[in-house]
C-alpha cells in the first residue's frame, strides 16, 4: 500500500509539474492584466485603414481586422461585437532614397522595420472593466510585460467618445 | 425578297448597334493603352505595406496584393509570376484633431478620403512591351483615360533596377 501511495504522490507531481510547466509556456506570450495573445493568422488579415504617427512613436502602421472586426468596421456597427479583434502593425516610418531616386522631388516615406503589434480583443464579460476590451503588444511575437503600458493602453482609448466604442480608426473604403 | 433584306438589314443594324453600345459600356471601364480593368473583390486583398507620399501626391497609401502577388512579395519571388495583380489604394493625408485631442501633442496623420486606385496586373505575353505590366487607375471605379497619365506608369517603374521587376513596394512583415 505505501508502495502505491508513492507512486501515486511521484506520478501525480510529475503530471502537476508538466502542467505547471505547460501553463507557464503559455502564459509567457500573453499581455499582462488581459491576457491577450498574438493571434494566428493575424498577417493575413483584412486592411482596414493605414495611418502615421509622429512624435515620439514616428511609425507608419496599417490596421487589421478579423472577419467580425472587418465587417463591423465596414458596416459602421457600434459597439463591436464581442469576438471582433483588431491588430495593428507599426513600422519604421522612414523616408525611401530608393524611391525619391526616380521621382522628381523627394517625397517618398516607406515602412522599416515593424516596431510592435497592438491587438485589440472585444468580448464584453472577460473585459467588462476596460469598456469591453482587451489589450496585447507585441514585438517580435513576444508579449510585452510591462503593466504601466498595458494600463496606458484603455486610459488612452477611454478619452475617445462612446459612439466610437473606444477605437481611434475609421475604415477606409 | 425586297421585304425580307430590308427587315434582315434594319435586324442586323439593330444588333450591331447593341454590340456597339456593349462594347462601348465595357471599354469605358478600362485604361487606355493596357486596357486593365478594376478587379473584383480587390479591397478584400491582403496588405504588403504601407507608405506616404508627401509633394503634390499629399496622399497615404495601402499596397494590397490578389493571392499570387501576396504569395511572391512575401517569398521574395522575383520577377512576379504571370497573374499577380497589385493594387494601390492612395487616400488623401489629413492630420486628426479627433486623435490629436487625446494624445499629449498633435502627431496623427491619418487617411481621409480616396484618391485613386492604381492597378499593376502582371502577364508578360500581354504586356510586353511594358516590361510584362499592365496598368490603370480609377477613381471612384472608373478608369482614368489619360493616355499620358498612363504612359507615364511604364516610364517611371521602368527607372527602378531589374532585380526589382519595376515594383516600387517591399512586404512588411
Amino acid at each position: 500500500m505505501r508502495r502505491i501511495t508513492a507512486a501515486f504522490l511521484l506520478a501525480s507531481g510529475i503530471a502537476a509539474t508538466c502542467l505547471a510547466v505547460a501553463a507557464g509556456s503559455a502564459a509567457e506570450n500573453v499581455s499582462p492584466i488581459y491576457g491577450v495573445s498574438l493571434p494566428e493568422g493575424y498577417r493575413d488579415w483584412r486592411m482596414i485603414t493605414v495611418a502615421h504617427e509622429a512624435g515620439k512613436n514616428n511609425d507608419i502602421r496599417a490596421v487589421l481586422g478579423n472577419d467580425i472586426a472587418f465587417k463591423a468596421f465596414r458596416d459602421g456597427t457600434r459597439p463591436f461585437p464581442d469576438g471582433a479583434v483588431i491588430a495593428r502593425l507599426a513600422y519604421v516610418y522612414k523616408s525611401s532614397p530608393e524611391n525619391d531616386a526616380v521621382f522628381p522631388a523627394p517625397q517618398s516615406f516607406v515602412a522599416g522595420d515593424p516596431t510592435n503589434v497592438q491587438i485589440s480583443v472585444k468580448d464584453s464579460k472577460r473585459f467588462s472593466d476596460s469598456g469591453g476590451w482587451g489589450y496585447g503588444q507585441f514585438e517580435n511575437g513576444m508579449a510585452n510585460q510591462s503593466e504601466p503600458l498595458l494600463k496606458s493602453c484603455f486610459a488612452c482609448h477611454t478619452k475617445l467618445d462612446q459612439s466610437k466604442d473606444f477605437v481611434f480608426s475609421h475604415y477606409s473604403p
